[in-house]
C-alpha cells in the first residue's frame, strides 16, 4: 500500500531520508535548500532521530563525521558554497569508510555565486574536492520521486559500500512539486555494523575510527582497498536511463534539471524529423562509461547538455575516446537552458552529421 | 650578479616569494610545509612584510581573500588537508578575479593520512575543489630552482591574469635540498591594480570586490569573462619539458617528483635499448594538451605515472583522444616509487609495443 | 522507594540531571569534568535525549541557547578555560531570559594552568563574566548528593525564574565518590513555557527569542524586569549551612570542597578549646549577605577560606560592612588547603579575638 | 613642540597607541567602536605595523596574544559582546605575564543588547571575566584627549608591570569630538623584553610562553608572584581626581562620561548651596580605595552613578566599610543619565544627610 503525495523536491530528501531510516541531521541554512533542514526539523523529531543545526557547513560535516562513526544514519545537506566548506571532511570520512549521504542542492557560483540552478560542481563531486584519492558514489534526480528514492537508495549504497554517498541535485529540482507514490513501508537494508564505536558489549578490542597512517605502506594498503570498492561499485552500481537512443544519431547527454529540458527538446527534434535520443546518467559516480562507448561504437554522435562550462562532459569524451564527435552545450551562472535553444543547438549538430562544416559553436552562445 | 644559495624547497618557495614582491604571508602549520611559515615568520618582516599565523586554514585563506582584494601580493601555504579546508575561500578568490598564490605541498591521503609525499590533489587544484566553473593556475616544481623561479612566476601569472596561482608540490620536493642560482634583483611585473580597494585616491567611485551577482544573467556574464581568461591562459602559458622524446616510442608523462625518478628509470631503460623519453608537464593548468596530442600523433604511446591511482592520465587521455595506448603506474599513501619498478613498467609496456598482448596491469601492484 | 547508589560527583551531575528531565546536552571535553560528557554520551540516548559533542565550548553555549529558547531542559558542562570561552553566550543567555544549566568543574588557573581543583571562577560566575547586568543562580555542592540534588534543583530554579543556573564545583567534588540516596522519581516541577519557539500552535503571533533592543528605554526596562527577578531570587532562594555556629567566636565562611576541610578544621579547633563554626553559603548567588551580617551583628568575626586569592571575600566584606574583622586564607593553582594548615589560621586569628595583635597574615603563605 | 588636532575619541585610542610605540592591531567590527579599526587600518601601515581584521573577536585576542609574546606592543579594541568572546584568551595573556592593551567601548547589554553607550562591563573587567585570580590594569577615560594619553599610558603600565591593560571607555566617550594637544614626540618607555619569543640570539636557552602549569606548588608560585604584582600596582599606580570635594558633604563617585554629567550635577547643586563634590576613579584597577576610605572617615557621604545596576559601589562600599552611606543611582541599557535627575537624586541624598529619613530609592528609577 502507497499513498500519493504531493511535495516539493527538498521535502523528498527529506522524507526519503527519514523512511530509509536516517536518524541524524546536521546542517546550516543556505539558499536554495533551506527547506531540507526545515523539514527534518520537524520531522526528524517526529522519528525518534537528532536535528541539529551547526554553527557552520564545518561543523556540519564533522558531527556527520562523528554519527557515521557511531553506526547511525546520517545526513546533511547544503548548497555549493556550503559544500565547499565540507571538503576536509568529507575526504575524512571517505577515508574512513564511513557511510553517511550528502545532498547538494547546487546553486550558481563561483564564490557567493546566486541561490539560482548550476550544475557546476560535478568536478567538485565526481573528481575529488578533497584531498587524496577517494571517490563519492554520486547520484542526480531529475523529479521529485527521484529525490525522495535516489536519497533512499544512496543510503543503502553508503551502508553498503561503507562509503559517503552525495544526491548532486540543483535549485530546479530541490524546488519542483510533483506527487511521490510512497510506500507505507519502504524496502531498506540496515546491515549489521560490527565496525561502529558504540561500545565493547563484551568484546576484547574497542573500535577505533581513524584516518591517520604514518605508514606509506599501510596507507597505500587502505588506498588499495579503496580502490578496489570503487571497482566494485563501478561494475554493480551504474544507473543510467535511455530515451529515444535505439535509432538516433545524435545522442543528447545531460542529468538532473537539465536532461528534462533535453528530453523535450529531443521530442522536438524528432518533430522536425531529426533522429535524437537521450542519454541521462542517473549515476555520477559511477558513470555509464561502458554504456556511453557502446552507444558511440554503434555509430551515435553526442550533444552534453550542462549548467555549467563543461564538466560531465569530460567523462563522455573519456567514454567515446575518439570514436565519435561530442559536442557540449553549457550555460551557468543560474541561467537555465531553454528547449528551444537546445534545439537550435541540436540542429547545428545534426547537420554536421550529414555535411555540414560550420565551426563548433558549442560554446555559451554570445 | 647571482649568487649560488643551497636551500631546502620549502625555503625556496619563500625566497622566490618574497624576491617576486610577496608582502604578505598567513597560513598555519602542518607537516610536510611547516618551514615555508617558518622561514616567512623570519624573512616577511624583513622584508617589510606582513607574517601572520592564522587560528585555522578556512582564516588563512580569507586574509589572503582580503590582502589580495588591497591588491598586496599575498601567499598562503598548506598541505593536502589544510588546502581541502581552503577550497570555499578559493573558490571565492577565483570568483573575484583576484591575484593570490597558494603552495600545496602534497602529503598522502585521503584523511589525515601521512606525511610522506603524494600527488593525489592534482584533481582538486585542476578540475576544481571548490564550487563552481572556475580554474586555478597550476604549476609543478621538479626542483628547488623551481621551486624558487616557479613561484616568483606564479605572481607574476596571478597578477597578470587576476587569477590564484597554485604551486603544486609535494613533500619530497619540499624537503630536498639544492643550489639554487639566486638573482641579485628577480625581475617581476607587478602591474598597478587600480581595482584594488585601497581607498577613492580622488575618484568618484569606490572599488567594491564581491562575488555576489544574484541576476543569472550577470553572473554568466562574469563565467563567461572567466572562461575568456582561462582560454588566453590556455593559449599562452603552456610550460614543459621533453627528454629523449624525439625518437621515443614510449613517452613517460609525469610531473614533480615523480618526474625527476621518471627520468632515471627513462635513462636506464634506454641502457637496456628501450626508446623512452620524458614529457614534463610543468603548467598543469594549462595542461600540454596540443603537444601530447602531437606526440600522439607522431606514434608515440604514453606511459603516466603518478604518485596517486591515475588523475593527471585523465587529461593526457583527454589529449591523445583513443590515438594512441596510454598506460598508468601509480603508487600512493606516502609511497614513492623507486626507478626500477618503474622500469619494470616501462619493459611491460614497451613489449606492448612490440606485439605483446598481456593483461593491462596499470594499477597499484598487488 | 529510593536506592543508595555508589558514583563519582562527575555522574551525579549526569544523573541528577536527567532526573530532573534534562534532555538536551552539549560539551566539549576538558579535565576534570570529561566524566559529564562520558556519562551523558551513555544516559541521554537512553532517556530519549540528544547528547552532541560540539566543535568547541563557544559551539556549545550556542547550541544549549538554542534549545533552552525552544524549551527543552538543556545543559552543558566544562571546566574553567571552556567556562570562559562560553561568556558572550551565556550573556546572550540571560538576556533572553532562558533557563539553562551551567556545569563548571573549577579547575587551577588563569591560563591552560592545571587540572586539579580550584575556586578561582568565582567572579567569573557571580559578578558577571560576560558584558552587561546580569546576574546567574549559583549552587556550590560540597558533596556527591548535593551534586545530584543542587543539579536538579537548579533545573527548576533556571525554569521558575527564566534564568540560567550554574553549579559551580570544583575537581574534588567532581571526582570524589559517595553514595547517593537516587529516588525512585524525582520532584521536579517543568513548568509551561508558552514563550518557547516551538512553532505557532494555532495562535496568531509566533515567538521570537532576541536580545537587541535598539532603542535604550526599551532595553532598559529588559534591564529593570531582570533586576527584579535578581530581587526576587535573592528574596527566596538564599541556600546556606551553619555548623557549630551558635555559640561561635570565629565562624569559618567557605564552600564547596574547601568547607568539607573547613569542617574538619573547625573540629581540631573545638577540640583545642577554641569555638569555631562553620558557615557554608549553598547559593552563590543569591548570596546570604543578612545571614552573615546577622553573625557580625552577634559578635561573630570570620575566616574565609578559599582555593582563589580572595574573591568570596569580597561579598563577605559587603555583608560585614566593617562590623567585625574578617580574615582570609586562601590557597590557588589547584593546591587543595589541609586541615591543618587552616587550624593554623584559625588559632592565629582566633588568637586576634582574644588580644593578639599580631599583622594579619591573611594571605598565602610564603 | 605640540599641535591641537581635533578628533573624535576613537580616533584617539588609535594615535595614542600608535604614538606610543603600537605596531600591530587585531580586532573585528562592532558598533560602537568600528572606527578604532578603520583609523587603525590608515595609520597602522603608515607607521609600518600590522593591521589586521581578524576573523573573530576569539582569532583577535588570540592573536594579540602572539604578538605580545613577540614582544611588540599590541592593541585590539571591541565593545561588550565581543570583549566577553576574549575572556579565555584575556585569561591566557594575564597568565603568561604579557603586556597588550584592550580597548573596550563598553554599549547597552546584556546579549546582543544596543549600541547606546553603557558601563556595565565593570565587574568583567576589573573583578575578571575569564577564570582565575588574574586582574587587568584598567583605566577610565573622560575626555579625548584622556583616549588619547591613557591610551599611551596603558601601553607603559603594560610593558612596566607585563600585564595587560585596559581601557574601559563607553559610547559617549568614543563618538565625542575634543582637541587635543598632541605632541611631536610623545614620551614613552618601551623597556627590554628579553623574555620575548623572537629567537635565541645566541642564547643557550629558546624563551618559552606557557600557562600550563601542571604541578599545583609551580601553578601557586606563578599565582602568588602575579599577586606580588598586583600588590606593587596597587601601591603605585593609583589614579583619581577630586573636584570639589574639599568641603563637600556629599561626594559623587564616577568614572568616564558619567563623570562629566556628574561635575555638571555637581556644579548645578553648587548652585543651590549644597556642599557636593566629585571623585573620579581615572584607574579602576588599581581602585582608589585609600582614598575613598579618607574621604568616609572625614565625613564624607557618597552617591555613586554609574550606567549600570551598580557594579563600582561595591568597590566603593568595599573602600567605605560602613564608615558612610554610600547612595547609588544607575541607568542601563543605553540610556545616558542627565545632570537634572543626578540632581534630584542628589537633593534626595543631601536631604538625608540633614535629617530626611526618605527610604532609600537608590536604584533605577520607575
Amino acid at each position: 500500500m502507497s499513498k500519493k503525495v504531493l511535495m516539493k523536491g527538498n521535502e523528498a530528501f527529506v522524507r526519503g531520508a527519514i523512511a530509509a531510516g536516517c536518524r541524524a541531521f546536521f546542517g546550516y541554512p543556505i539558499t536554495p535548500q533551506n527547506e531540507v533542514p526545515e523539514y527534518m526539523s520537524r520531522f526528524m523529531p517526529e522519528a525518534g532521530g537528532v536535528f541539529l543545526q551547526a554553527e557552520s557547513e564545518l561543523a556540519s560535516i564533522n558531527m556527520v563525521y562523528g554519527a557515521a562513526a557511531a553506526g547511525v544514519r546520517v545526513m546533511t545537506s547544503s548548497s555549493s558554497p556550503g559544500i565547499s566548506l565540507m571538503q576536509e571532511g568529507i575526504s575524512y570520512i571517505a577515508a574512513c569508510e564511513l557511510p553517511c549521504v550528502i545532498v547538494n542542492v547546487q546553486r550558481g557560483g563561483p564564490g557567493l555565486g546566486n541561490i539560482a540552478a548550476s550544475q557546476s560542481d560535478y568536478f567538485q563531486t565526481v573528481k575529488g574536492g578533497g584531498h587524496g584519492d577517494y571517490k563519492l558514489i554520486t547520484l542526480a534526480p531529475w523529479s521529485v520521486p527521484e529525490c525522495y528514492f535516489l536519497t533512499a537508495l544512496a543510503f543503502d549504497l553508503a551502508d553498503c559500500y561503507r562509503n559517503p554517498a552525495v544526491i548532486l541535485a540543483d535549485a530546479v529540482v530541490g524546488q519542483m512539486i510533483e506527487p511521490v507514490e510512497v510506500p507505507e513501508r519502504l524496502e531498506t537494508h540496515i546491515p549489521p555494523k560490527p565496525w561502529a564505536t558504540t561500545g565493547r558489549h563484551g568484546r576484547a578490542h574497542k573500535n577505533v575510527v581513524n584516518s591517520l597512517w604514518i605508514d606509506p605502506p599501510v596507507l597505500e594498503e587502505l588506498n588499495k582497498r579503496l580502490q578496489a570498492t570503487y571497482a566494485r561499485i563501478a561494475e554493480n552500481e551504474v544507473r543510467f536511463q535511455e530515451i529515444m537512443t535505439e535509432d538516433a544519431d545524435l545522442v543528447l547527454v545531460a542529468y538532473g534539471a537539465t536532461a528534462r529540458i533535453c528530453r523535450t527538446a529531443a521530442e522536438l527534434a524528432r518533430a522536425e524529423g531529426m533522429k535524437v535520443g537521450l542519454f541521462r546518467p542517473i549515476s555520477l559516480f559511477p558513470f555509464p562509461t561502458e554504456q556511453i562507448r557502446q552507444l558511440a561504437l554503434n555509430g551515435r554522435r553526442f550533444l552534453v547538455v550542462e549548467m555549467s562550462h563543461g564538466q560531465m562532459v569530460e567523462d563522455v569524451r573519456l567514454a567515446v575516446e575518439g570514436a565519435a564527435r561530442v559536442g557540449f552545450y553549457g550555460r551557468s551562472g543560474g541561467v537555465v537552458p531553454t528547449p528551444s535553444e537546445i534545439l537550435d543547438q541540436i540542429r547545428f549538430e545534426y547537420n554536421k552529421l550529414t555535411g555540414s562544416d560550420k565551426p563548433n559553436r558549442s560554446v555559451v552562445p554570445e
